[in-house]
């Protein structure tokens, strides 16, 4: 069966209203309530009593996402089969508009002795308005270009920076240049396939021109490749489930991921309310809205229950301005847990709300994890949820006859 | 994805807590309830309230296990994909220690007439006090070993006994020589792969030394090779989970299917009692510990719902030793389900119980399979249970960035 030859588009219209890190746990510090259960969320709740629920499994059982993977889940993509470098999500989270065959790496600023050996693998972890300057030097030693191959070098966050090569012919099998120890020299830069050996020889010359210019750095005066990567081979989500799709997210991270699967992705601004604004300006021109609330992760990462309620609250605040809109198809969900209790993401199901006049049948009061349990749409992959939502939106035709 | 990248060994201790054959089905001479329905659990029951429920399938849906596969599920490999023979399993059942090469085989005496034809495929079903003679002629006869490979001899039950061969570069892939039938002769040792023609030639010979050492045994004259197999090719379960690991069960089944993944299987008696001593003893020295309780599955074979009630009682009383413990993460489930009504091992998904601090939310008050079936962790694989249990360990780090 091939999901694609049974879409038919149509003029329906498909929210993706997210919370990062929804899902909790019970809190022993608060009447043994999960964070939605606490929350005071008429909105969600009301909704909940026209909708149908149900969990979303961001990759497989036990398994806890990075954001890279929860989102491919969420996006249709099995996310245990694609791999994401730590070069290409490093420039992904510093917005750099990565292009489809570019090579991404993350480098390490290091301190190295006399003899070239490494003192310290993150050169004291000097902070970034320090890195700046000298990354600097490295920008105009190396000209932004090295033979035909374009050079990019951007700073990323204390020691840590981002160097993007463009070109034709590169390719990303070269392992990190980092022995994980003190006390020897970096490694030399190894393609391990036939077709590194471009990029083998254009790194080496970076990394040649670069050390020179800092070498009378007192703690930066070497560096580190790592992850060296390019973008996963992704049928672009627009294409692949014929909608055309919108982003609205605050920060670059999710601006990335989105764009990597092929979504526009516009700056829509700092604030959550910028993204409802940007909603309905948009409103006419996509057929698929997807909209980042970051603020529930944020609080759970912290351990902070009552801060992940409070955010709770302000999304569920935001969902009338939605609902005005009258998508035909409304999902509600997390990337991944994030429970206060665990401080960080974790493997339990998503909570799952789908709102469609023929979403199916199902019996909730509230927008909770226990009622989720029980929900019409059971426990699924998140990578399951694009079909359902295209069926709901009546996108796709019946497969055989 | 590979889940063993993401294991990070600490210091939680993981129990399973497995009564073999535990699920039930609603009995019409009592009241239509289920063995754990009927049961008096104050233990479980108490657990259940602060844990959370789910079910397992030990296959697929509808396949009814042997132990062999149920117990795989449960060490988190997915039967459907691990084949063991008879000849392995046979030997396993009588505790011999099989290695990683070895050739096992299941023979059944026959009775054979003047021309070598077999008269009786069981020959007679003489008592175990009869063949164990016999297999003292063969032993003796071929003495321990024929050209450079070991050959083991050992009874099992009635007409059945065992065969394992210990050499370099033996192969399984050699059919029975059983004809499944009379008035014909036992079939030829035949290779069917080129590796397996020096196994031929020592089973040949084999076949040729032990039938002249019993020729004239009245019933016991001749036997037939069966299940010619060797253990699959498993990772070990302490490497692939990074688990010191210790298996405690009183039969030898339990302790062979254990031992096959590599968990430590000591002698620790034959009563429950002397597991949980063995427990309490070992706790320091493991991370992972398997208890296998018998009983409820002898009961539910019997078809009697009593004894099987009973002995979920008893399962029970012992669980507060287990929480004395205070194990990170206790599972309490079955390896398949045995219903006293069906009289056997069945298809139907086990009642599961998963405690730890981070376990989920759930809502149970008793420990059942119609509470199960509402359960936080819903219905899943047996083997999809480990990588949960290792993230409720705190043993597994995110998957991507």
């Amino acid at each position: 069966m091939d999901l694609k030859e049974l879409i038919v588009p149509n003029d329906s219209k498909i929210v993706f209203y997210i919370a990062d890190g929804l899902g909790g746990l019970p809190h022993p510090d608060f009447e043994f309530k999960t964070e939605l259960e606490y929350a005071r969320t008429p909105n969600l709740d009301a909704l909940a009593k026209k909708s149908v629920l149900g969990r979303t499994i961001p990759v497989r059982h036990g398994i806890t996402p990075g954001s890279g993977p929860a989102h491919f889940g969420l996006f249709g993509y099995d996310p245990a089969f694609i791999e994401v470098g730590r070069g290409v999500l490093e420039a992904l989270g510093v917005n750099f508009p990565l292009k489809k065959g570019d090579i991404a790496i993350r480098c390490n600023f290091a301190t190295l002795d006399a003899e070239g050996k490494i003192q310290d693998r993150r050169a004291g972890r000097i902070p970034t308005e320090e890195a700046i300057p000298v990354l600097e030097k490295i920008k105009k030693a190396v000209g932004g270009r090295i033979e035909d191959v374009e050079v990019f070098v951007f700073p990323v966050k204390e020691y840590r920076f981002g160097v993007v090569l463009r070109g034709e012919g590169l390719s990303a099998c070269i392992p990190d240049t980092d022995p994980q120890e003190v006390g020897v020299k970096p490694l030399e830069v190894k393609a391990e396939c036939e077709e590194g050996k471009k990029t083998e020889r254009i790194l080496k010359k970076f990394v040649e021109i670069a050390h020179k210019a800092i070498k009378d750095e007192k703690r930066a005066n070497g560096f580190l490749l790592r992850g060296i990567s390019e973008l996963p081979d992704l049928e672009p989500f627009p294409k692949k489930f014929k909608l055309r799709s919108l982003a609205l997210a605050n920060y670059p991270m999710y601006k990335g991921l989105a764009r990597l699967v092929g979504m526009d992705t516009p700056e829509a601004g700092d604030k959550f309310d910028d993204l409802i604004k940007s909603l309905k300006e948009k409103w006419n021109e996509y057929d698929f809205f997807f909209i980042h609330y970051k603020w529930t992760d944020k609080a759970g990462e912290d351990g902070d229950f009552l801060k992940k309620v409070h955010y709770i609250e302000e999304f569920d605040s935001y969902l009338p301005e939605v609902l005005k809109l009258k998508p035909d198809v409304l999902v509600i969900t997390g990337d991944h847990s994030t429970p206060a209790l665990w401080k960080g993401h974790s493997w339990h199901p998503s909570p799952l709300l789908l709102y469609s006049k023929f979403a199916g049948a199902d019996s909730a009061e509230r927008f909770t994890e226990r009622e989720c349990k029980h929900g019409y749409l059971g426990m699924i992959y998140s990578f399951d949820l694009m079909p359902i939502v295209l069926a709901n939106a009546g996108r796709l035709k019946k497969f055989g006859a």
